[in-house]
This record gives structure tokens, C-alpha cells and sequence, in this order.
């Protein structure tokens, strides 16, 4: 397995994993109303995180589709939670940020 | 949810368990080395409609890009399976065929 | 495929979905707070019924011990939304009790 | 999120990668024949452990019951992969053991 690819699993995996830390933590805050669209974009991005890491896995020959997909989700999820101050949605926006800066790599390879 | 949703994630579900049948079957075929591509594309498809089906599911606003990326896929698989004889390959071509028609529909939408 | 598996899998459908679209609902309610719990188990149990469809249609050898946790899983969260009374909830929880059935059935199979 | 907890997440992210690498590399094998139940059980395992992974990452009350599962497959995907010298068997084998034992702290915890 080239290098990018490896560094794309390992990218979406802190990604999947950032955003459910951020989501099982965002169910529990007090301020739940503002964090609406903050929980349904983790699911969203740790789903399509985890389908990536293991598409890449598995050697798939749609990867460039695949991680431009990745790539747009990730985005999405980094400028909501970035608009939090809860220090799991900082987290979760830089982990978003970084796996779609790998996403991006693939998607033009 | 509207009726081009609901007809995409009842395509894609079977879809999906088209592909998982004829992803085992092959796998016990006598002839197994001319269906590696199959084996490998059944898993693939398997997985990208599992995914847009859940997705489509819970209203993600990424519904355009992921059921363009799932055309494409099922379309891949049912050109390989279509090559095949196997009443598996077949069944699972025909049902690739009908999810990539209806992914296509909402990919424009 | 044998009757059971065909009608596990098919409860495991419906209740994959029921599930998302109680999530999604539920995300949107205004009385956000009384139903933390009920969005956080309806994307356990999509989850869970996601992976059992999948595990049965490619004729997993585990079947009784995966449809042992889906039916735990599913009875936890038709325990939940059977609480609430939006129409959303309700449609999740029936769902969940028939999903739970179909497994328990598999589980001693 | 606790230190046994994390190091299960961490044990099936790498098994889910070395069952996914194993799975692509025993597709393009000569002696396809002999590596049937390798092929089967590398997609069984990838399953289990990326269904796991992700929900110990969003705090499932469930996950002794799920990792009770996940070592069982784990176990079984080592005895098969353990039979074949290709080192992407061994180094699967090897993934799916240290995968087992980090769940099986987990099942009792």
C-alpha cells in the first residue's frame, strides 16, 4: 500500500473517531439546541469516514470519487463544530480539517 | 421523505443483499479464478449501497455526490457480473442495473 | 436463503430505517432535551441492524450470536421511543419489537 | 474515554487492516482454491471490527456484548488465516489474535 493511502486510513480514522467522541459529548451538553447540526454532521462525517478507511483498505479502484466525497463531508463538519467553543468540537473541526486535507491529496491522485 | 428517496434506498437495499447473495455464491463456485473481479466488486457495491441507503435515510444533504458515486460503482459491478452465466451473477447484474437507475435520478435531483 | 434469514433481513431493513427517520425527526423536535437518549439509540440501532442485514445476506456462520445482540439492542430502543409519543417515535419502537422477534427467532436457531 | 477502551478501538482498527490487506492480496493469489474460507472470514472480521470500533467510540452501554462478538470472529479469522504461509495471512492471523485478547478485556469488563 503507497504511502498516501496509508496516511488517508489513518487520517479518517481519527476523523471517524473525533467525531464520535464530539457526538456522544455534544448529546450530553446543557446547550443542546445549538448543537443540532453539530451531532447530525459527526454522524454524518464519522459514516463516511469509517466507508473511506475501508474502501482504501480494501484497494478500491474508485478512491479518487471516494475521497473527494470524504473531502466535502469532512469540510462540512469542520466549519460547524468549528463555530463551537466546547473543547471536543475544536478537536473534532482540526481532526475534520487535517482528513480532508488527505482526502483532497487522493482525490487528485 | 419523498417517493425518489424511498425508491433509491429500496434499490439500494437490494442491491445490497443482491450483491452479499451472489458475492457467497461465487465464492463457492467451482470455477473461481474467472470470478475474482466479481467477488471483489459484489463486496464493493455491497458496501457503497449499504452506505447511500442509511445515508438517504437519515436526509443527508450530500445526496446528490453519494448517489453519483453509487451509479458509477453499481454500474461497475454490473458490467463485470453481467459477463457471468451464474443465475447469481445475472439477478445480481439486473439489480445493479435498476440501483444505478434510480441513484442516477437522484443524483440530478 | 432459508424463510427465517429472508424475513430477519427484512425486519432488520425496516427497522434500520424507522430508526433513521426517528433520528432524524428527533433532531429537529423542539423539546430537544427529553430525547437525547432516543437520538442516541436509534443510530445504536441503525447501526446494529445495518450490520446484521449485511452479516445475514452474506451467510454469516455467526448468525445466532449476532441476531442475539441486534434483538438486545433493538429492545432497548423500542423501550426508549416507546416512550414518547411523537408519531415518529411510536413507528421506531413498533418497528424495533418486530426486528427484536425476527432476531430472537434467528438467535435460537 | 478510558484506557482499556481506547486500546480495544486502537486493536480493531489495525485487525480491520489487516483483514482488508489480506482480503485484496488472497483475491489475486495462484492458489485461490485453498484461500475460499481466508477470503470469507478477512470480510467477516473487517466487519465486525470497524462495526466495534465505532461504537466504542460513541460510548455504547452494549459494548461487552459487542466485544464478546468481535473476539469470537476474531478468533476465527486467526485459526484460518494461522493455516496459510502468505505473509499477509500471518500478519493477519497475528492482527486478528492481539484484536481478540483486547476484546475479550472488554467482554468481562
Amino acid at each position: 500500500m503507497n504511502h498516501s493511502i496509508e496516511k488517508c486510513i489513518e487520517a479518517c480514522l481519527e476523523c471517524m473517531n473525533a467525531c464520535n467522541v464530539c457526538y456522544v459529548a455534544s448529546l450530553k451538553e446543557y446547550e443542546l439546541e445549538m448543537l443540532r447540526e453539530c451531532i447530525r454532521l459527526d454522524r454524518e462525517c464519522a459514516e463516511i469516514c469509517s466507508y473511506t478507511a475501508q474502501a482504501l483498505g480494501r484497494g478500491t479502484e474508485f478512491a479518487a470519487d471516494i475521497c473527494a466525497l470524504c473531502a466535502r463531508i469532512c469540510e462540512a463538519c469542520a466549519a460547524e463544530c468549528g463555530k463551537h467553543q466546547h473543547e471536543h468540537c475544536q478537536q473534532c473541526a482540526e481532526a475534520c480539517r487535517r482528513c480532508a486535507e488527505a482526502c483532497r491529496i487522493m482525490a487528485v491522485a
